[in-house]
């Protein structure tokens, strides 16, 4: 068994090691990848950071990270449809295969899931063991960095797509990387117009690159009223994307929303949140999803082709490229939330 | 100009009149209807008791009343498609046919709503004048109480069918006559259970009778753990109806229900209501909908063929039948919470 | 390696034989299924008889059958979510799991598929091994050869639940057991009439006994005129259910469907089928859909439930029950086309 | 009452004349429009070549035309939300209102339509009397020309969105002005490859001016095989878009759609189609729906809102501009079969 370098969580409390790790196992239905390019999703800083969630839901110690592309060098004798040799990126939720939702095509909603870099070891490492069927192989057109960053395209295309886009204006509530993605995946749809919001103006810059037509910084906007008169109209907008975690986003998004018109909610809030029900949801209609993960794997065949097609560009979100050992500079970079997509690359692929 | 006897509500305060008022005019395109039946709506008793809502919206002096039936006896000259004779009964929103919603079949979430009964005269009276394009033809199988509480049917089958009911369980929280509704038409769909939640004994008796396979009181059961258990294979009810008003049920109902289930929202509440929108709405995947109103006219086709046909019997929730000018017990009985629908008949015409 | 009795397809030409066999070998992933009942499909009459598309497809020797219920009696050491002593029937469709359909959830139309008792070993045997995915774990409160006729049960709920039903008149086409089950299920489902055609007399005495509000015979009727002045007022019937295999019905059936209204095709069609498209379906804006399968497991987890609520009873369409070994008084039968569900139990299982 | 100058259809027979009419009479609920531009359609040849539609169709004399844009110079007395001086093209497709197809939001397929320049006079003049909700205001940010061409560019707006396109691959069968459309529109919404088929090489330049990633010639290339091996993945295109009118392309398009694909299917056939059900339809569970029309006036808000917000660019599909007198000019290019769109302008207009 050989070794490898990896990000471990190694104990409870701040922070993370690089260190030599034995390479893991291939089971019978497993892949090994070698990774090529891994990127830093918020969940990871809570990670590192050692929140109260990390503290109550992983157990160190464990290799961290999720997001990620790399060349397939082995395969399980039970693995079929993916070969020696495959680009490939990953969904990172594991499921269980045998509850309701999962035999019924909803699996991202699997009642028993376990989570790459959160419930098992994961792919900040030079290489990763996942269930073959979590592979999703991937243009060799498509960079290493932009195939890594699938994962949270994918939250992006799930959200943007759980209903019409074309000729709607469409406000996006948060535009750190998931957000940013949601505008440009909004405007390859044919979105008359994207509306970004946040409070950070840095990401605000970033929605800009990926085609938002109006950014508003709650701070000094009168947010819902700006958005209403854009779309007095129809007396609002026609979809809110909700992807800060900020209950005030959602009262904000709900209150500038048009009469039947849709909502999508992707935050996480760390608190219960309040609404104005009868107004904003009962009378208007609205309709309302809750989004969470990725649809296995509709949501990952349709972020590939708008990739691989050039229909969709997320480069200009890719803001830091690292080599996978100086981690600690990258979380520094994402704890500033002055970040797009930081990517980290083990040694040699870069 | 004929007179006619109605109920008034003649001034700000508690109660309301009988009396004599001119036989409403027709305009060109407007039909005149002899009441037949007019059953009593939660949110007449609101304009009854003065309530702070009424005391904000309501303009008297006004007549009361929008559940009707009863006969077309006048026509304006611009009126298609209704003829003098017809047996109808009535949408009682009227829409303004100009806004987007109204121009995308949406009319039942139209900018600019006027409500019979609240914004403009009613049915509480021995006759109606409505726009004809209101107003919907009925099987003359259908008695004139049955059909006078199509409208609220239409609330019940808006919410109910608004996602998939057969092979299903359903929760239905709240069981005041459009809750009981509910009870019916989700077994005439095909539900394979519905579970009635209410505080009222009486009320859970009305779901009972409509059908209900199971009913659970919050102050005597632990209804969420109950729900669960019941659909444990699911993890929760596949659908949750909420037409309580109460926020406690919101979070109950969004507690019990699975995974990707549907949430359909038909309650008005007095204040906001405060959910775990992470685990309870955006985790769960829940599709959840603001229901108001009835679709135009979907909803109303669809109640009539559910009555006509005899695959919905709603005489079970018919619990009183009055005539007009007694309408002083009918509402003092509603005020009770102890009844299902209560029907009020112009003289002559019981 | 055990014994077990079997109806074998030993050779090209017609009939089959009831020989021994060896009991399956149960691989790591497989089942093995004590058969307590099944049911002949029409399919298996084609094998039976040697028909064009049986000598094309089908390579003896065989076991034939696909229909079935029965106890799992032993598990391969992958199996997850299925143990011993379960009660079961099978989805009959093995699917590749690698293809696009099968990854985004619409394994029914799978690239890939091999069918039980056409492609492999099937079910008129003591015994069956199955991939232990494909069991679908049934309430012991279903008969088994109510379980056993559920595979047939799955095509009628996918056909009649792919759109909308309830308040609905529908037209069934042909009322073999598919048919009949249609009839059944769409009254389940809340539809507010329907029409049951076909040649067959003895085949609408099923439909009626299923519920059909009516039932045409072309021979005698004229169907098409009849459905539209029973739907004058939609210009046709909501939904075309079409189950005959017969070019004529999918022509005035879709002469018959009203502007707007559904076509949900699982009938199989031996030559070119030639329809008005502009006038059948281009003008009248029709939705149709091809059918095939069962979605899985949607359609088993619908069909289960209304089973095993009460909410369906599919007992008067079970005409004929046999002792396995008698399977040619079965076929015979079938071949007049004067039958419900033709049911066969290995010894000691009635 | 004043004259103008209009292509009038005089008598049975080629051609069209130029002559002098009284200017409509505008009804209560009419607007008259200035028209500024007028764009010739397939049907407008049909009635100038008077093939047999239009000899059992059209009552001369009548004017011709019906894709038009224009100012509101005056408006009738019971006119709402239209005001003189409104910039507006309008639905060319006159519905009842009181069907049950027009009552629940489907009145794209009224049982009762006329439609503009085929039962009644058109818009191929200087000014057209229509009902006022029919008009559509359209943003002066978008040419009259172009705005003229909205109603066939809601023909291929309803197509292409009748279902997905973001991530999908589409094939479009006829480039003429609508499918061209369609190709533009597909791209505008996320489609990740265009393939453009017909059998005029000038037609298969505009669809590639209109974004086609690759077009096909039935004439030169195996369209069946060359589609499914772009698609071989999924085993063919997802989505099938029909607007030849040709059935070769219906078999074509439905041989080249995966399984689980969606047709949508515009084209209007002078003779039954045969296609092989059992493979091409139902074994693949292809969802089909036939178009016609534009869905009022969701399709038109979405038309509208492509053009102005520079989501979609048609100019390029303007070929020919022309002086209304000049008509005879662009009727022969039009028989040609070698235009996209040709457009007249009554004089002063231009």
């Amino acid at each position: 068994m050989g070794k490898m370098k990896a990000i471990v969580k190694e104990q409870p409390g701040l922070g993370a090691v690089w260190r030599e790790v034995p390479i893991p196992e291939v089971g019978h239905e497993d892949i090994l990848v070698k990774v090529e390019a891994a990127s830093i999703c918020g969940s990871d800083v809570h990670i590192y950071n050692w929140d109260p969630w990390s503290q109550q839901r992983v157990k160190p110690p464990m290799i961290m990270g999720h997001e990620f592309s790399g060349q397939v060098v082995e395969i399980g004798q039970a693995v079929r449809g993916i070969k020696i040799g495959d680009f490939v990126s990953a969904e990172t939720h594991i499921v269980c295969g045998h509850c309701y939702q999962c035999r019924t095509g909803s699996s991202h909603v699997c009642q028993d899931m376990k989570i790459l870099g959160v419930d098992r070891d994961g792919a900040f490492a030079e290489y990763i063991a996942i269930p073959a069927v979590n592979a999703v192989p991937t243009s060799r057109s498509v960079p290493p960095e932009v195939a890594a960053i699938q994962e949270p395209l994918g939250n992006a295309v799930h959200t943007v797509l759980a209903g019409e886009v074309a000729g709607r204006r469409v406000a996006v509530f948060g535009c750190g990387p998931v957000g940013a993605l949601a505008v440009g995946v909004a405007k390859a749809a044919g979105a008359t117009a994207v509306y970004a919001i946040d409070i950070n103006d840095y990401r605000l810059e970033l929605a800009k690159k990926m085609g938002a037509n109006l950014t508003l910084n709650p701070q000094r906007d009168d947010v819902v009223t700006t958005l209403r008169e854009l779309a007095v109209d129809r007396g609002g907008v026609d979809v809110f994307l909700e992807m800060s975690g900020s209950p005030q986003a959602v009262q904000q998004g709900l209150a500038a929303l048009r009469n039947g018109g849709r909502a999508s909610i992707l935050g996480v809030y760390s608190r219960p949140v309040e609404i104005d029900w009868t107004n904003d949801i009962v009378f208007k209609g609205v309709q309302l999803q809750g989004i969470t993960g990725r649809r296995m794997f509709e949501t990952w065949y349709t972020a590939e082709a708008l990739l691989s097609s050039g229909a969709l560009d997320v480069t200009p979100l890719i803001t830091h490229r690292l080599a996978m050992e100086d981690y600690e500079t990258g979380f520094e970079a994402m704890r500033t939330g002055n970040t797009g997509k930081v990517v980290l690359f083990p040694r040699g692929s870069r």
